[in-house]
């Protein structure tokens, strides 16, 4: 029974994010066949944004050094309309993936300084000016730009981080070219007040709302209220992981991400619209967790396959 | 940090049930020693209201079969301000909890006939017969009341719940001389807007908000996303459960009730005074879990404990 709530989005784009930030956060390599089923059954479940890898040095994240021939096998996807967006570091890494067709890559900023220096090797200044090409040669090959904002909320360095802070290294991030931002609550300990506060400050930049994502993190159970959130003031693309994957590395099944099932139970319930199977994409989770070897952290998957 | 949002209450009132709906679902009694230095640890991590035991027949719920041994050793807490509100079923066990110097009951009553008969073995209307003399008697004896009403969203066997089905029992349990409402989610399958719709219709029926508490459960995920909702329509009082306690029976570390600790972060978050000191409640339900065995599934309880 799906009861809607007035001043929500009659729609919402969910960015599905398991297969890249999910699957790089696994302890060994999940194998390509594998990662291309994956993504193929989260499409065919209704994702029409599917997250599909990362362009980075192999060193970097070796569970992701398979990008190339990872990525050629979901051409099919791309021709019926799914989008398949790719993360790249640098212009290396947006080369290799503009080789391959890319036509929706990722830049990933930080917007404190210790995570910058410890994520990046860089400042926050160094890392935007390392952007700027990218982003420059991805919109003139016509391809769509995400800026992803990592640490928006806390820090595990520095703590809380100001909001006048965040809204600066996002504005700096569209003036580079992004089409829209993904503001990250990387270590999950935000709360309601805090995200309606860091939003209302990106409108007063003149940050429209549609081009913003959230990307919260459950590590405190926060992350569908944040979420709820987000959406009452009128965010409409949301970032989730199938299944909850892309744990936290301390606990087996503790959960990092947000479960797109979790998300998906609210959506369906307050009458928004996703076009997601949620039983299709419960039963995609439900195979991926088999290939892991352990359960999923969503509350909704653990529910909903117990009474399968 | 703690950032408000604007029409939010205050202060919230935590109605911790971890003792009682927690330790009720237990497949094994937890010995009255512990049970009654949870309390005290509860109460010493600022709970004001620890819902202590339940006055039902031994036969249906062994697990609280010692209500009359750990009653009376909670009488310093009781002297000392703290509530210690106990379940009891029907006159029977009013007289049992009333003979203990109870002053704080609280009567269960079902919004679905399918649950008034499987738990109660009773019809709707039989069981609020039921409770009428319970009410009555406790009132008279100057004990305060709460009534309970579970399936107030969904019912396993029902299905989703009329709104006007829930206004009508709750209504009655009103009228009975209850003081407050706690409105169970007892299968967790509301949303927000679900539950913005049925405390706009108790409003409507005359039921002010200040004698409402809500009582969700996590089984989809949506509890804290529910509980927001609720407190933006105002309500001031929630039930929550200290780690997570009261498990769904299919899964180890499953979880049931909203974690109390959930909801603090999320309050302490929002600025919202509730009294409870976080670091000590997680180390209680962390001390909780070793007598159990099994991991609290609190996010932020694992959040915590793991950095301690």
């Amino acid at each position: 029974m799906a009861v809607p709530a007035p001043g929500l989005p009659a729609r919402v784009r969910i960015h599905e994010v398991g297969a890249r930030d999910g699957l790089q956060n696994e302890q060994t390599a999940v194998p390509t066949e594998v990662k291309a089923e994956f993504i193929r059954r989260l499409a065919a479940a209704g994702l029409r944004t599917v997250e599909a890898t990362s362009f980075v040095h192999p060193k970097w994240v070796p569970q992701l050094a398979d990008a190339e021939q990872l990525y050629p096998q979901l051409a099919d996807l791309a021709a019926a309309g799914v989008h398949l967006p790719v993360l790249v570091p640098n212009e290396r890494g947006l080369d290799r993936a503009l080789a391959l067709g890319a036509d929706r890559i990722a830049v990933f900023g930080s917007a404190t300084e210790t995570f910058a220096a410890r994520n990046l090797n860089r400042t926050v200044a160094e890392s935007l000016a390392m952007f700027e090409p990218v982003v420059a040669r991805a919109r003139e090959g016509g391809a769509h730009v995400r800026g992803y904002l990592s640490m928006c909320f806390g820090d595990p360095w520095e703590g809380p981080v100001p909001v006048a802070q965040v809204v600066g290294v996002a504005r700096a991030l569209l003036d580079l070219g992004c089409d829209e931002l993904s503001l990250g609550d990387t270590i999950g300990t935000a709360t309601p007040g805090h995200v309606r506060s860091l939003l209302s400050a990106l409108n007063g930049a003149g940050v429209s709302t549609d081009r913003i994502g959230v990307h919260f993190h459950d590590t405190y159970g926060q992350a569908l209220a944040n979420t709820l959130a987000a959406l009452e003031h009128g965010v409409a693309t949301v970032d989730a992981s199938a299944g909850g994957l892309g744990g936290c590395p301390y606990a087996k099944s503790a959960t990092g991400n947000l479960a797109t099932e979790d998300l998906v139970w609210m959506l369906d319930g307050l009458g928004i619209e996703t076009g997601v199977d949620l039983a299709a994409l419960t039963a995609t989770s439900v195979w991926m967790a088999e290939r892991l070897g352990r359960p999923s952290p969503s509350r909704t998957v653990r529910a909903l396959s117990h009474k399968e």
